[in-house]
């Protein structure tokens, strides 16, 4: 068992996070419970700001909020110097909440109300990043009606279909990506016409999720100097989004293979860590080719929403185990929290036993919630130790689309705490009662 | 367009409910907005029992709250006399606060809480339906605790493997319904061990989803009849669970086949209503194999546990039409809600443009949700009128796993609404605030 640095085995076997005994966290707020690591949360955002300026001074990191918006993590951010990417009137409303200055505030989205766009405006956030004509009018109206010039950007959608089983499959749905913001041929149409807008100033460019955009950053610096040249709009942000994934996924053609080796005498692949992304090969990347191409005009900032990246490793969840199960010749671990918590089931997550954390990996199970239906999965086909009910397992990695994506089927959501950079514990969200979840409804 | 009865087209061309204008509605308490039709769900409940009763007198109707744990809906069904199905603590929490009398509340679930079950048995609920020995034996110990005798009834699952492309894909996952309580193979000796717990008094047998089990009837009644003549064990409860889907889903496979179809000149199936479930010729089934088999024995309780088929179709969703786009040679329609509200995209729904209801189908398009990833669908290639910005639509059949499955991902919950037996309007949900999401974090 290799673990982080951060963690440590205890004499008595009990996992501990920087000294702080996880078994014993668990007796004291039940589980499931969420645990954030200060510590690591800030060095996530710090590493990612360092790797980007070391070769691109002028470098924006904005967190997204939508990633996980609890109050203290967003201020966390704040106090880090972080921008907020918000994507809803929920989201602006949790990063005033949280502290961010409206200058340190950008709104994305596919979509956004009347009722959103006002209160940005009236706010003066930052910027705004346009994906339709209509929206850019909406803001061209209320910005008209407050008097005011509003900065805007314009996202760009480098989508590419390939020749991948992923993308047959996407063609089923007319590849949804595609939808989000403009398509780069028609882009420098796109900004023209945006340019006319009188209450537009069209400041950004938005290309997210940065990995179509590496492919084509040769094709989106012409761009930039044409709508310059031509235009004459000086970008001063250029926006790669996020994506910036540090864990993998299994997919059924992942499991296929799988099946495969198995049946050839291999080992299983599935626990194998995949390579994470390379961030300071991106940035040399990034820096390099704009460094080299934008040449003659101001130097715009590049600006990152990373979300996943920064807070994903931060997080785990502490679960207990309710029953073991055999059926169609596997062993099934049921845990007391599931898809209700951790909805994206099909991300690997690194699973340990917090209280037997040395006991050696035995034998190949799947591990599953308390929702009654199939798929309600925590972990397929993994090896862990020999499980006995009542174990705590620490689900790593689970502080990304978690929180914020939860639900409440059937459970009311779990309490929060923090360990912070004392590793003094702090409950930054309280456990949910059953009233906490029906208390807007009424018995008629 | 074939609307159903209780749907008519107004003069000016909107779209009214038991003649209440949804634009009207929507303007009134903005979108999204669930509606919920009382008469229909009653009635739905109504035509449910009164088919199995024509068959067999002896039954009984659980509604299974997960489906949809509004309070109000919940009472109404506890009005109509059903029974509730509950699988956790807060469905127990909801069926107590919905007035459901101990004596008709089930509860279900491969995994109850100590403390669930604690509640359960203190409230002295009907019947504890089990799905591993762990979980008798904690039921035993508890019930010994307080001195009662408990009555459970056993899980037994007849899935089958087929051979299916579904079934393939589903032994990548080794067959996850598999889990659910004991196989058919080793049911008498589960009745046979279960039969020996001091404090559990073996009443009821539980096969859900019903589908499984109509194959399986003639096995099934021989392992009643079998328990009953060794072991000595009578059972009160035969229950077949729920399952009884009104709606159907469009899978790759049917985008796959519609996609050749188009290919060679033929119209689109995707819209085409499939056959809902013939609830008649199940209930003759059950309850003449039943007659014919189970003699010699008390007439045991037949048990259903249905919620899609009671709920689904009396609730609607009112969406707005925020932006049209085009990408991929497709149209995007983009609505103020999406997998956050109605998660589960694949189930097809009907859609109707609610302020010009009499619009003819003229193209067809991808409606989409607000959210900020490809897959967040509301309908997949469907035929809809020539849609413009403002539009209102209504979603059918959005009543069952939308609210109880719903997240606070980017959008508070939106506000619930009945149309109650007057046709007057109740609101049965407060629309939430941004503070109702965030109000039990701390900003540090």
């Amino acid at each position: 068992m290799k673990l982080k640095e951060r963690f440590r085995v205890a004499t008595n076997n009990h996992l501990e996070l920087y000294g702080v005994d996880l078994v014993k966290l668990s007796n004291k707020f039940g589980t499931p419970l969420f645990v954030f690591d200060e510590k690591l949360f800030r060095q996530n955002y710090r590493r990612f700001l360092r790797t980007f300026q070391k070769n691109y001074q002028k470098t924006i990191i904005c967190y997204s909020i939508k990633t996980n918006y609890n109050l203290t993590l967003c201020r966390i951010m704040q106090q880090e110097g972080a921008y907020a990417e918000v994507a809803s009137g929920l989201d602006l409303h949790v990063a005033k909440r949280a502290g961010f200055q409206a200058d340190r505030i950008i709104l994305d989205g596919l979509y956004k109300s009347a009722r959103t766009l006002r209160e940005a405006i009236r706010y003066k956030i930052n910027l705004i990043n346009v994906e339709s004509f209509s929206e850019m009018e909406r803001i061209n109206k209320i910005a008209g009606e407050m008097g005011v010039k509003q900065s805007v950007g314009i996202r760009v959608n480098l989508y590419r279909k390939r020749m991948s089983f992923k993308s047959m499959y996407k063609s089923l749905y007319c590849h949804p990506d595609s939808r989000f913001g403009f398509s780069i041929d028609t882009a420098y149409l796109v900004f023209r016409r945006a340019s006319k807008f009188e209450n537009l100033q069209i400041t950004g460019i938005l290309t997210h999720p940065y990995y179509e955009t590496i492919a084509s950053l040769p094709k989106l610096c012409s761009l930039i100097k044409r709508i310059q040249s031509e235009l004459g709009i000086e970008l001063q942000y250029i926006n790669f989004g996020g994506g910036f994934r540090s864990t993998w996924s299994i997919s059924p053609i992942d499991l296929i293979k799988d099946f495969f080796r198995q049946k050839i005498g291999l080992k299983s692949k599935l626990d194998k860590e995949k390579k994470s992304t390379d961030i300071e090969k991106i940035s040399a990347l990034i820096a390099n080719t704009l460094k080299k191409r934008l040449t003659d005009m101001p130097e715009p900032s590049i600006v990152f929403e990373p979300g996943h990246n920064l807070v994903n490793d931060a997080g785990l969840l502490l679960l207990r185990v309710g029953c073991i199960k055999e059926a169609s010749g596997c062993k099934w671990i049921v845990v007391d929290g599931g898809t209700n918590l951790i909805p994206i089931y099909t991300e690997r997550r690194e699973l340990i036993v917090a209280n037997r954390a040395s006991a050696p990996p035995a034998e190949t199970v799947n591990v599953v919630g308390p929702l009654l239906y199939g798929m309600d999965f925590i972990a397929i086909k993994t090896r862990l130790p020999r499980i006995k009910e009542g174990d705590l397992l620490a689900v790593l990695n689970s502080g990304a689309y978690t929180m914020s994506f939860s639900t409440q089927f059937l459970y009311p959501r779990p309490p929060v705490v923090l360990l912070d950079h004392n590793a003094e514990i702090k409950v930054i969200r309280d456990k949910e009662t059953y009233e906490d979840v029906v208390h807007l409804e009424k018995v008629a």
